[in-house]
């Protein structure tokens, strides 16, 4: 079900003509040579990913996965479990965070019930994909099974295929919905790199120090006794992580694959982007980050992803929030690109050397 | 023709009523409180500069002042002089930078003829308030006479009048275009602060290293020859300013004595807001700071400010795009106070102590 190296060959080798072409075009705007800082590498790595000198955003579509998690039980949120069910009505009804961020931008959106606790009933802007009714509790078991997992990844891919193949999509934010997602996220992280659980671990939607240091211990607990260090990814997946995360990994191995841009929310997101990238590392050619989160592990994860975030806003919302934020950015970058005009066509005189 | 003290004094003492309450309504929305970061304070600031719980952004106006600077005689810039003319001639055909994000983010946009080397014909996108054909060079002479400093910042206040009065405009971007006027807007920064050339002077649209230390001669002798340090903005602003940097200053002074919030760009339209607030304190009130330019004057115009900026995207190109490039940020801290729905009403259940 992986993306082989073969599906994404092409992106490895970015025709030199095409960058050259890009450069001589961004170079030719009316204004001085690297001006427009940001903006003129998202337009080349845009470009390049969709193979043009002439790039565009097709119906940027916002999904915002929702899951359930076991580990609540362990009391590792400053908010009840109920929470994520009630989210998911509050998205629907376009009350949250996130609607207001995809209206005001542009941005189709859906809900998908990637694996929560009660259901729902049908709604034009929810999708169902409920895996099961949230994760075992990864401190007495592995969160999900293994076809579990495969299924919730398979999902993910579909869902975005889907919209690539109806809409044209071809730019992508993940956001996610899931009471206790930042302590699997933090083990996913922990689990990954070998850095220690404090820097991996963090207050989440606000929890106090003694639930900070439950957290801790269950993160560290969690990857000792799953045997986590060094393991593959999709091992880490299974054992500690969330329906919406594997829903997300699989979006995002899904996107890149179909050459559709990538715009990496905060730290739930960015810890799929590390699964995605570690299951298939040409997945990075698609991403952009959006933000640096203020949750405490997501500069450790910006770092192993060698990622310099477009906004850095003290934002720790989740949702796609920052993403949605960011990608007025970036479809700056692509109309800069398409609608200024070059130094000969504006009868405009080029730098004196 | 300064405001007094007393047009803002309502805003030294904002109502502590409204302050609860916005921070009350801040908090009662459906997400973790502080999690949006920097959008909470800019809703905050913005909400009480209209005093109001529900605040709006009406008409949003970006102007970009041009104006030409005898100091070009001196060799300071990458670009001849007469792009200033050309690219106010692409700004009204729509092919710039500032075009492109005015057009993608919903900004009005007038081009302002503060003070061009050449005549232009009536365009609808045009205001022709033309001082004269450019400054004088500022190491022969004053850059302006005293008439024509206060003209051009009665010009600029007259200019924002209008769009309140008209247009209800209530959101003021200030960009400029005038080869030379980085060195301009850098001895501003030297003479108002305490800070060596060195700090002050950067490269502009691109100067090599001949031509830095040119900058820098000029800028330290400038000072010294009208014995600016210490001097009064008016005096500074007058003796080595540009019409499109007194301009904006007029119209900064205007737009906060009206409440208008205004966001500030980069290098010259952060010299414009120093001269602004040096001359009137209070007017830092009403601004908010886009983004950090990669110009290397402008952190040092930030730290005297005491301002944090939206976005650090290295963008140096002036015209108002960082401004225009962090409005949609402005406008979702408008749009989550206003839109999102809060715990009660959305039947979500609030943190747990």
């Amino acid at each position: 079900m992986l993306m082989t190296d073969s599906a994404m060959s092409r992106s490895t080798i970015p025709s030199t003509d095409l960058g050259e072409r890009l450069q001589a075009k961004i170079d030719g705007k009316t204004k001085p040579p690297g001006s427009l800082g940001r903006l003129e590498e998202l337009a080349m790595q845009i470009a390049l990913l969709q193979e043009t000198t002439e790039p565009e955003i097709r119906s940027p579509l916002c999904l915002v996965f929702a899951g359930d998690h076991g580990i609540t039980e362990e009391g590792v949120s400053a908010f009840p479990a109920e929470v994520t069910y009630q989210m998911v009505l509050n998205f629907l009804s376009g009350g949250a965070a996130i609607n207001v961020f995809a209206r005001q931008n542009g941005l189709h959106f859906r809900v998908v019930d990637a694996g929560v606790k009660g259901d729902f009933e049908a709604h034009e802007k929810l999708i169902q994909s409920k895996i099961a009714a949230g994760t075992v509790n990864f401190l007495t078991g592995s969160a999900m099974t293994v076809a579990q997992c495969d299924e919730a990844i398979a999902q993910g891919r579909r869902i975005v295929a889907g919209w690539s193949a109806r809409e044209g999509t071809n730019l992508l934010i993940c956001g996610e919905m899931g009471i206790g997602n930042t302590t699997s996220a933090a083990a996913v992280l922990h689990a990954l790199s070998s850095l220690p659980a404090e820097v991996c671990v963090g207050r989440g939607t606000g929890v106090d120090d003694e639930m900070l240091q439950r957290k801790l211990d269950i993160v560290q607990q969690a990857v000792e006794r799953h045997a986590l260090r060094g393991a593959d990814a999709t091992s880490i997946l299974r054992s500690v992580g969330g329906f919406e995360i594997a829903m997300m990994t699989g979006a995002y191995l899904e996107a890149a694959e179909r050459r559709i841009l990538i715009l990496v929310d905060g730290f739930i997101a960015t810890a799929a982007a590390l699964l995605a990238v570690r299951m298939q590392p040409l997945v990075t050619q698609a991403m952009v980050f959006a933000h640096k989160s203020d949750e405490k592990g997501h500069a450790a994860m910006l770092d192993l992803l060698g990622a310099s975030p477009l906004l850095d806003l003290g934002l720790r919302l989740g949702e796609g929030t920052g993403a949605a934020l960011a990608y007025p950015i970036v479809l700056a970058a692509v109309n800069f690109l398409r609608e200024m005009a070059d130094f000969a066509s504006a009868n405009v005189s080029e730098k004196t050397e």
